[in-house]
């Protein structure tokens, strides 16, 4: 019964591909075997209760495996219908071409890009041992055991990103997680003999994981033997299967089977192989049965179980009172907690004040938690009144993600996943190595916090690598992506309230690196809104200079100045300006008012501001790269220094 | 005398970065007898020659060690003053606060973004194999047999792109590349014991390289003795020497001591242990005379060996015609080869356009060389006609970089840095883990040219993950990058043209996924300026079109049908905005006069195009992700088939 279906999977794959005339046919053969033997004897889930807190994670991280797993997650008996697998990568479908969350019932990450899958799952894994740690009933049961299985092929393993995570799930021991690879030699161009010499095995032996191997992967018995013993593994396991990519095609253990449609011929003598009939999108619904119903038999008791716990936790450890674990799993903050007097500095870098809010968020809400790659002691996101989160102590609230910004990024997503509310710092110059990760958060909608320091030229002397210049607008043009760049620290709690009160999606603040005074003229509520008049004029101005960042502390400064001379200016505060883009058009005219003249400074890339101001003589921008000096000298050469703005201002104000 | 001069290199380090008032301390007193040993006994450099083209390379991959590496190029007696070393980190000098290329002498890549030092220097290796197979004299002797050193700390081999690269180097078996791990478990928050707990030498050795372990870095008979070993390896070489970060600070082994200044105290006990003077900027003129002498006598020989083989090169290979040597020395390629009759097929896929004029351009230019992120066969870089480059076929002229995509782009910069003109291929989606890279490449000006195929929602059924949106912008933005997207073979053709003809600097080539013909109002002359008149109306225009890249075509055939019905448009093709941007006023405004109403028509941000359009109804563009879906029906999703586009610009023009 068994090789049946996974023969059953195997042919509504093909047949999904070949409905769709485009996917990858490859692993549908090569990995059928591994995703039946996972879902029909391991995995702990419901598909009745998809969502079930303490389900088993699986992430397919070679996402371009949708069709087998679309295939799998019908047979196991999830809300798919058959129909849905005929719109296989048909727009507005429950198939797309790659994972995505919130569309396919049983998917639990957008996969696509390789590597990101299995870096979110070490993410999963990890939140999953932080909450197994702090969320335990007085009997000893914790709401939360469940292990996170993940599929990867050659490709995920060549990827940096999956380096970066496995090293830091070994130096977590992350004993649940578990990696199955789909190991076959071969990738998208050919044989991975020129490409891939490494001995993967040894590698994840190196990073603390244990190994195995498994030499063919039709063995189902083998399989089942190996996934028992990783389970109860003290280590996180990480587990080679031989496999032949396009498993009985035609094309068997070649790069063309990979990801185009079988042939006709191929597609027939495969079926008869595989003792499938050759009518498409033929399904077994005894083989369908059987596969469900050994799902629920098997789970039916751990699923009760985790309910009963539930009850004894919210019985014993909670009295009752639901609320209280509410949040963990609604994803329901309050940002009220931010309604305190501040007690800051005068006078403090922003990366000091963000530091204070941090504190005060994760003194409150027990969900946020973060870290830095490296640079917490630089971007002040290190709280060191709060302990270390280590293999040892999993109550600590400092993540350690060591120097490793991609891996960082995924790993929030995941722990996004599971519920919590992460942040993750690094240098902005550093975020192009995230950007492949905040572009997951972004399209999977996850409430992750990005913290990014070291704002624009005005770092100084480290010179051009680290002075960010273009990396402001590729944030800001990342759709659903918030950006935030306060001026001090009224805007940056302003930005902290927005991403607490809106409660989903991603977000970044990017804070400048030097000590900056809080300004009388900012507001915290305005934030929200994008943009706002942070210092008026009585009369009709003569111009408005729209800035942001550590740049509006020379504006306002500027505009004191001129006015000495006469010269009345509205400084417009823009700490996010996709927000301000949103606001309606009366809001955005009386703040920007056609008949007035308009400069921006800002220093970053000029293509950010054209959709408020056209005459490229008015924007005071950055499209070059920085250099190496001292901050005054660098912000001179550049004339982002009061006196040289002052200058340009009056003069193009004349 | 060894110590006596390693000492004055960590004095005046110390020296440099307490004048700066910033820097890194850390690694200069842990790392000096390497690099002093290095720079002593083991590198083949010629000061007074710098360019020497057979020279050793050395890669500061930890480039915040960059006092260390001043230090030492000064006492090797480059073309640096004390003047200079007193000018560390300060605006306009040679000893900027991160090694520049161009900027110092005996500086040979931009470094300071961890990893990225290591993954270039992988590509120099692979440069210097290559160069010294192909550049052989009848005597066997080649004019090429370099080494290629690197430092490297703890961060730079927690980047997942040090992995990539240096499974890369393995899997290539780059015997010629030497990298010294400046080991002392300490990075920039703390100890690394909680967050890189793998064993690294372990790990080099899953990726083939030989390794070794120096246990005391201070140990220079050692470290001499392994290095002459390094030389003969048939392996490339990882060797990890123990070393202690600040060695002799107060703040020994602490992170406090890797990136600020020293105190006064702390310096005065240093220099007292190093038996140095405490005045600043001390010299022992003796020991740099003594390390001059040291090198100059030792690489004497092989400078001498190196020009007799340069000579014999010329006369025996070449037959005394030098030219056909120098675009391997001067960077000088000629764009004529492109001027010949195309006999591109009526229609087709602008990669296998592509495809043709990179087989073209490889068989007319030795130097030019390249591959995929294992994406050749759907990017089509992948040259059939052409041999592989693999670790036994050096004369190969297809690079299998496999899915890295991070160190395929440093790697390309390392064969950039020994005068090829490489390209590098993979999908636009994927161009995000490429950027890193790519911002090192227009740091260092270095004439890389990247392709990236299957650009924007027109590739379908994929999805999202695989469709970019945002990239476009991303490359437009970054500063020194030239963007072209083609919309067809003509303009194809122009890019290539534009990039060889201009021989400096890195370019990007986006490229569609489908099928299209070869337009009769496309121009190859005038890709060079960015945008032109692709189609004019014979009166004043009611509109103008601009477009780009696939959508040209489908504005085009709206052109057409509008005329029809008496609308007159004039279509302005724009493969190049940034160069467009660059052209005269007169240009700009005979192609885009103010009176005319002006659409875009771009499957892309539409912050690209406020320069040109402020007024945002008239920006047909896309600002959100893309969706899973056969390229018709996404098209028509998000309003880019022609039927849609007719129905908008009509009513825009109305």
């Amino acid at each position: 019964m068994d090789t049946d279906i996974i023969n059953n999977i195997k042919s509504l794959g093909i047949d999904m591909i070949t409905n769709a005339k485009s996917g990858h046919p490859g692993i549908v053969l090569s990995a059928a075997p591994i995703l039946y033997t996972l879902y029909a004897n391991h995995l702990n889930i419901n598909t009745s209760d998809k969502n079930w807190y303490n389900r088993d994670r699986f992430i397919m991280s070679a996402g371009h495996g949708s069709a087998l797993l679309y295939a799998t997650l019908f047979m196991s008996g999830y809300n798919i219908s058959l129909e849905d697998l005929k719109q296989f990568r048909k727009i507005g479908s429950k198939t797309p071409g790659h994972p995505e969350l919130n569309i396919t019932p049983g998917v639990e990450c957008t996969t696509g890009p390789l590597g990101q899958g299995i870096a979110t799952a070490v993410g999963i894994a990890l939140g999953e041992k932080i909450l197994s740690n702090n969320y335990k009933c007085p009997s000893g049961k914790s709401l939360f055991n469940f292990k996170t299985y993940v599929l990867v092929g050659d490709g995920d393993l060549m990827e940096g990103i999956s380096y970066e995570a496995c090293s830091f799930a070994g130096s977590m021991n992350l004993k649940n997680l578990i990696i199955l690879y789909d190991s076959n030699n071969m990738s998208l161009d050919g044989s991975t003999t020129y490409t891939f010499k490494e001995d993967v095995r040894k590698r994840f032996k190196s990073f603390g994981f244990k190994t195995y191997l498994i030499k063919n992967g039709n063995d189902l018995k083998k399989l089942n033997f190996i996934l028992n013993l990783a389970k109860r593994s003290s280590k996180p396991v990480f587990i080679e299967i031989k496999t032949k990519l396009g498993n009985g095609s035609l094309l068997e253990n070649t790069n063309s089977v990979h990801g185009k449609p079988l042939t006709n011929d191929d597609i027939i003598q495969l079926k008869q192989k595989l003792k499938v009939p050759t009518d498409l999108f033929y399904v077994n619904d005894n083989s369908k049965s059987y596969m469900q119903n050994k799902i629920a038999n098997r789970v039916n008791k751990v699923y009760t179980e985790s309910v009963d716990t539930y009850k004894e936790y919210v019985d014993k450890v909670l009295n009752g009172n639901k609320n209280r674990i509410n949040y963990l799993f609604n994803n329901n903050i309050q940002a009220n907690i931010l309604n305190f007097n501040w007690q800051l500095k005068d006078k403090q870098a922003l990366r000091d004040t963000n530091q204070y809010i941090l504190k005060t968020i994760l003194d409150n809400i027990p969900i946020v938690i973060g870290g830095s790659a490296d640079l917490g002691s630089s971007t002040m996101t290190y709280i060191k009144e709060l302990e270390d989160l280590t293999s040892h102590n999993l109550k600590g609230k400092n993540i350690w993600f060591g120097v490793r910004e991609q891996a960082m990024g995924a790993i929030l997503n995941g722990l996004a996943l599971v519920n919590f509310h992460p942040y993750g710092s690094t240098f902005l110059s550093f975020s192009d190595y995230v950007k492949p990760s905040i572009r997951m958060s972004a399209l999977m909608n996850l409430p992750v916090t990005y913290i990014f320091t070291h704002d624009s030229i005005s770092i100084g002397s480290d010179g051009p690598t680290h002075q960010p210049v273009e990396q402001l607008l590729m944030l800001r043009s990342l759709p659903n992506l918030d950006v935030f760049r306060p001026a001090d620290a009224n805007e940056t709690i302003g930005s902290y309230k927005t991403i607490l009160e809106k409660g989903e999606g991603p977000s970044a603040i990017l804070l400048g690196r030097n000590t900056v005074p809080i300004l009388e003229e900012t507001k915290v509520n305005e934030v929200e809104k994008g943009g706002y008049i942070a210092l008026d004029t009585n009369k009709k101005p003569d111009g408005i200079v729209i800035s942001s960042g550590e740049e509006l502390h020379q504006v306002l400064e500027v505009a004191k100045r001129l006015k000495t001379k006469g010269i009345e200016i509205r400084v417009v505060s823009m700490p996010n300006l996709g927000r301000f883009l949103k606001q309606s058009d009366e809001y955005i005219e009386n703040i920007l008012p056609v008949e007035v003249r308009k400069i921006v400074v800002e220093a970053g890339s000029s293509y950010s501001w054209n959709k408020l101001i056209f005459n490229q003589k008015y924007l005071i921008t950055l499209d070059t790269f920085g250099t190496s000096g001292k901050c005054s000298d660098v912000y001179k050469k550049y004339g982002f220094d009061a006196a040289s703005l002052e200058e340009k201002i009056e003069e193009l104000l004349k």
